[in-house]
């Protein structure tokens, strides 16, 4: 066996996924948990259990890391130190942009080479090309250890920036939350209408089919900051939202989010923009606060 | 020829494309629209133009009434009256459910029959099977039209509250609103942290689909009022969103959205369902309205 050896540091459900698929690929692995009692079945499969973090890290040229946050990977990598130096961490543990970056940081003074990335999979999955890895930081640690990514599922490499894969991640679940809200929020109305949510549903998925195929026609409008009236202009959108508010009051629910639609389109038109298309919106999302800022007495 | 005999009245860009979409069918088509000079094409085309929307209703056995929004609705079947008895009214002006049940309402008491509908397409796909109308209503005068219906694309029977259709649309249009203002979220996260929204993008849309595809199950959950963990529980998707407020605080985004969202997912982790899925916060959307009212004093 030939295979790169890896070290895994956390063996929470993920990090166990993790080290049984890398061992089912024949790498030696190395396992090491904060707290013990966990690996055994890993052991009994053949990886080797270090006694402290430290020794787990020196034992392979790339570690994986996966603990719970990052405050619990800067308790980790302070306890290696180090021994650091000259290996490849590959961190799995979610986290903000910036927790990504202090930590590619600290690899870096610590002589280590750094790959931040997330799993966008349950554990069951690892292994499998539905378990999606989106990885980043330096190009050239990714393409060396690329054949060991590989083999814990589809990977992608979205760029130098170490804090990107933690960009994505949130950006990315924060759409399903705010997405799952709109669908909750339609689904309420509908309830509380006394109507069927069954029968509704039938028609909803359709909808948000909607947004995901014109996705990359969105962004690309984003990009440019062009925004051509699609369907239907500003001026056309605000009366339905209005009649959407009207809606959910006498359905006794919370109006705020429409409001807060209805002003920022208001708010669009008043600034010139009341011919062109919805994405337009972005730009009172992003200038909103820094404006708040500049309105607020500059002595 | 033995089409159906159908009055428009409306010739908005929609009223002008269901008129020629009849006439192209055969039927003989009666025209009216309020303010003149509308609707020469379809004379051209064969359709009969009335002097008075109370003629142009007594023509045929079958009205369809596409006009701006529900007052003018008013207004010309104000001025219709008693004309409409006997007659089939086909309401597909957008508005609230509580008017289209007023409109059903008035003429009921008018001794007309009264079909709710929506269409949900631009009109250029009328006439196409991509051109969805929601119909709403008693079930009879529905059947007894179909075929009139079918002839414009695919058509749906809600039930017979009239207010049915308005209901579905608007809830229909507030999740498209809802879930593209979430992915403008997103978009303005990746933004506003110098990453390129375009290569985000790509991701974007399965993430999408993810909501799309468990729409069924979801509803079902909400029916049933039982809200399983799936993939996660409230408690382990409150640090999450902790997480994406952190970022888009560091964005300079307003955060009011997902402070919103966190307030709930702890409000609801506070009343005993930590342990269960995301879905339950429907219960919080709709309670909350009332619950102010509740915690208002009675006196």
């Amino acid at each position: 066996m030939n295979e790169t050896p890896v070290t895994v540091l956390g063996l929470g459900a993920m990090g166990t996924a993790l080290a049984r698929v890398l061992l089912d690929h024949g790498h030696p692995v190395t396992v090491w948990n904060r707290s013990p009692g966990k690996g055994d079945d890993l052991v009994e499969r053949g990886a080797r259990r270090a006694a402290t973090a430290a020794q787990a890290v020196t034992a392979s040229p790339l570690t994986v890391v996966c603990v719970t946050d990052y405050p619990a990977v800067r308790k980790v990598l302070g306890a290696v130190g180090d021994a650091v130096a000259g290996r490849t961490l590959v961190n799995l543990t979610t986290g903000t942009p910036a927790q990504a970056r202090d930590t590619a940081a600290w690899a870096g003074e610590h002589g280590a080479r750094y790959l931040d990335g997330v799993v966008q999979a349950s554990p069951e999955l690892v292994g499998t090309p539905d378990a999606v890895f989106l990885h980043s930081g330096p190009r050239q640690a990714f393409e060396t250890h690329r054949t060991v990514l590989d083999h814990l599922g589809t990977v992608h490499h979205l760029g130098d920036d170490p804090g990107l894969a933690c960009l994505y991640d949130l950006a990315l679940l924060g759409l399903w939350y705010e997405a799952e809200t709109a669908y909750l929020n339609a689904l309420a109305t509908v309830r509380a209408s006394g109507a069927d949510v069954e029968a509704f549903a039938a028609f909803a998925g359709g909808q948000i089919g909607h947004v995901a195929q014109a996705a990359p026609d969105t962004a690309r409008q984003v990009k440019e900051r062009r925004y051509p009236v699609g369907p239907a202009p500003l001026t056309v959108h605000l009366p339905v939202v209005g009649r959407l508010r009207d809606l959910r009051a006498a359905t006794g629910m919370d109006t705020e989010p429409v409001d807060r639609l209805h002003a920022m389109i208001e708010r669009r038109i008043a600034r010139g923009h009341g011919a062109e298309g919805f994405t337009g919106l972005i730009e009172e999302l992003t200038g909103q606060e820094a404006e708040r800022r500049n309105v607020a007495p500059a002595r």
